[in-house]
């Protein structure tokens, strides 16, 4: 299984992913510019670790020395000095990589030492930028504002309309295309719509990539509308932007928790929507309840039944076909399965 | 085998040590104030980690593994930021001081990871202060100043008369007792004399384990005087300062490269001298020619043959006995070892 996003969707995802498979790679935007990933970027110029350090933690290894090691790399350091604020492993990271002068061979070793049976791997081999045009920042609300920084672009008051990589068509990670055209299943998202899941679809080896495996490709929505980037988005308006910045991106099948989209209008209009990305539309309980989280296990089998879907023979999607609710028909005899 | 010191010298007993041996414990200083272990206690008040991080790098397993992070370990940042300087090491063990709130712990999960199979031990579990009386500062020659800090210490122009702990009398790590009376073979220096070796003999649990040890006790001594703190010490004035601290400390053997004393007169001297630490001296080609340095292999072989010589029934070491010139006489038939 192949998950690419960023910073905390990526670590639902990979919660949920790991328990279903130890074969798992991690796919990780690389145009953070906050916080300790920033500092380091600006200081030692290496590939923004934090995002890539919580991948790691969330794919330990469940052992002894697996789960001290995903504490320690997320262990923030204290007082008020030079140090302070920085999580120990986005240090051992930015340390590996002057070393090795290699993110992928720097990633690889610090996930050794935390036991990671799987992969995390920068989506590019170079830090990048994220740049965006931002609507509602000028008296004029036709007239848009060029906003510069991943920070910058996921805190703006204004409307997020288009975003752009720094420097344009980055070069994929060629471990990362590697394992999208070996992989059963792929997951994008959840996470912050511009900043760490739009990014993946902006590197035209990916886009290429993922259009050219066999694996089965699922994206997964985000159960509410973050504030600031995709304040008052709807559903339908994630895969509207989505389908803006790559018009030649498909997927198989799009998770939405069931509760988002409640009522049956909604959904059919959600599905004709997703037959932009040449999608079905899967209704899932997949939150944990009380909170705008994923639950790990209810996000596994709704990944899980993306990947049994894919193997056996499936027609082709059809816009507007009735969406399978909650992926209960799967567990009655196979004769009852409507994609036979 | 037990070695106790700090710094380069005691990265060369472990380097040696490790020839004879997988089953090694470094009992290290913790008194230093400078460079990146300066910065660390003064941010993060942690034992510092410098000489601790070297000693296990020291000691790290020859599997590509284990060269590979002994090199991350030792690697300093580079740049000119916050981070500059900084052996990655040390801040890897700060880390896990911060996580794991115990300098021992700390110690053996990045043993683990480098694959040392001995132990780093700090001499005591809470970072010291030296300081020391220092004659030569004042227009009175007889009129001493009292200098504070180990890189004060180590760089000082006046003449060092008497070094103490602060806090005095401090306590020993638990673990470092116990790997004095496990071991076979205890080996103090060479070293910074004030500043890495005689600290050791100021830990009165450690003066009573060394004392109460069924071991063998070498002292090994520098090679050359080190400009600072031990500028002009000629090797017998090294036993002298060392006595003066410690009047209750004894060694077996005491190992003196033979080039430092060539002449039969000084060697007779030294060994009166030695006896104040109820010592024999071996004079034994230990350096490496045309450095300044402890040749790895040569101090083996010194440090094995003071070990032999303990496993067999010896005489209490005579006040002016011959020296033993280079341990030779142990190649030769038991019947001819003198000490039987």
């Amino acid at each position: 299984m192949v998950a690419l996003g960023g910073g905390h969707g990526l670590y639902a995802t990979l919660s949920a992913a790991r328990r279903l498979t130890p074969h798992i790679t991690a796919v990780v935007t690389v145009a953070d510019d906050g916080g300790s990933s920033g500092r380091l970027r600006s200081e030692l110029d290496v590939v923004p670790p934090g995002d890539l350090r919580m991948a790691l933690a969330a794919l330990a290894s469940d052992s002894p020395h697996g789960r001290l090691w995903a504490t320690i790399i997320q262990h923030r350091f204290g007082g008020s000095g030079a140090l302070a604020g920085h999580p120990i492993g986005n240090l051992i990271l930015a340390g590996l990589n002057e070393v090795l002068a290699d993110p992928v061979a720097a990633l690889d070793e610090l996930g050794r030492v935390l036991g990671v049976k799987g992969r995390v791997l920068p989506m590019c081999p170079i830090a990048l930028q994220i740049e965006a045009d931002v609507a509602g920042l000028e008296s004029d609300p036709r007239m848009s504002r060029v906003i510069r920084g991943q920070v910058a672009i996921a805190t703006t008051p204004g409307k997020v309309r288009r975003v752009r990589l720094l420097p344009g068509n980055p070069p994929a990670t060629r471990q990362a295309v590697d394992a999208i055209m070996a992989a059963d299943l792929v997951v994008l998202g959840p996470g912050s719509w511009f900043t760490s899941v739009i990014p993946h679809v902006l590197v035209p080896e990916l886009v290429s990539a993922l259009n050219a495996t066999t694996a089965r490709r699922a994206l997964v929505l985000n159960l509410a509308a973050e504030p600031g980037e995709t304040a008052d988005f709807s559903a339908e308006r994630h895969l509207h932007v989505l389908a803006q910045h790559a018009p030649d991106f498909t997927v198989h099948e799009i998770i939405v928790d069931a509760t988002r989209v409640p009522g049956d209008r909604e959904r059919e209009q959600l599905q004709r929507t997703a037959s932009m990305l040449d999608a079905a539309v899967q209704f899932a309980d997949v939150s944990r309840p009380g909170t705008p989280l994923h639950d790990p296990a209810k996000l596994a089998a709704a990944l899980e039944a993306v990947r049994v879907r894919g193997a056996v023979p499936i027609a082709p999607t059809m816009p507007g076909a009735t969406p399978d609710v909650d992926g209960q028909s799967l567990s009655g005899p196979r004769g009852d399965d409507p994609w036979r």
